[in-house]
């Protein structure tokens, strides 16, 4: 069983801190900063296509809101909001991370030792699929 | 004078793999993957809050599309979406990363020696203001 869908229904612990009909958002339990945020659609999947586009809309809103909470009432100079997908996604279920930054903070990437390659092959690939999948839509 | 702002234009060099009236996308020049992509609202501004609604949905549609073709058209099992914003943002224009991963690809987040905390303080002064903030709008 999902420990997401846990939380959603109510029969595991967190720490809420918006909740509607198709969404939830609590505390992350091991935060980058205060205020580090996991944002989830009401529906278990572990990538943004799968998502119903309801859902990730309002998800969208949400961390949206809790962007402008950081800045406006916290006043925060930076954010950053990550999501990891497919078989990276923790439970196989979407959730958005979303916490307040400053500049020099420490956060940070760590790259694979063999990184990606910039060509034009894989733009010219890329662009042709793209193209493709948003035609076919 | 801003970078992307600069490749929007055509008046820089970037290898495009999308483009519409409101977005455009490009390969990353240190890929983290092969079809590691930048995804940036045609509207210079550096956070979430501050791009207009419009724009903001569509670069959200074409990261769904980028990610459709990574699992659909390279099968890949992963991806990563990432937006550094405010202070945190390169060149001040927002842009989300989307790049295709592995688990065990070696990408990581560092975290910042002293991390955020976990209380229901903070959980409870975030749900007060993100429902005033929701409520407002």
């Amino acid at each position: 069983m999902c420990v997401f869908c846990n939380i959603i229904k109510h029969k595991a612990e967190a720490k809420i801190v918006y909740e509607t009909e198709k969404v939830i958002a609590f505390l992350d339990i091991e935060p980058i900063s205060d205020g580090h945020v996991l944002v989830l659609p009401k529906f278990h999947a572990d990538s943004i296509t799968k998502i119903p586009q309801d859902y990730l809309m309002e998800v969208i809103e949400t961390a949206k809101a809790i962007v402008n909470v950081f800045e406006n009432d916290y006043h925060h100079a930076g954010y950053s909001i990550m999501q990891n997908g497919g078989e990276c996604c923790d439970f196989g279920h979407f959730h958005l991370h979303v916490f307040p930054r400053v500049k020099g903070d420490g956060f940070g990437w760590t790259y694979p030792e063999k990184g990606g390659q910039f060509t034009d092959e894989i733009a010219s690939d890329l662009r042709e699929k793209i193209s493709n999948q948003i035609s076919c839509k």
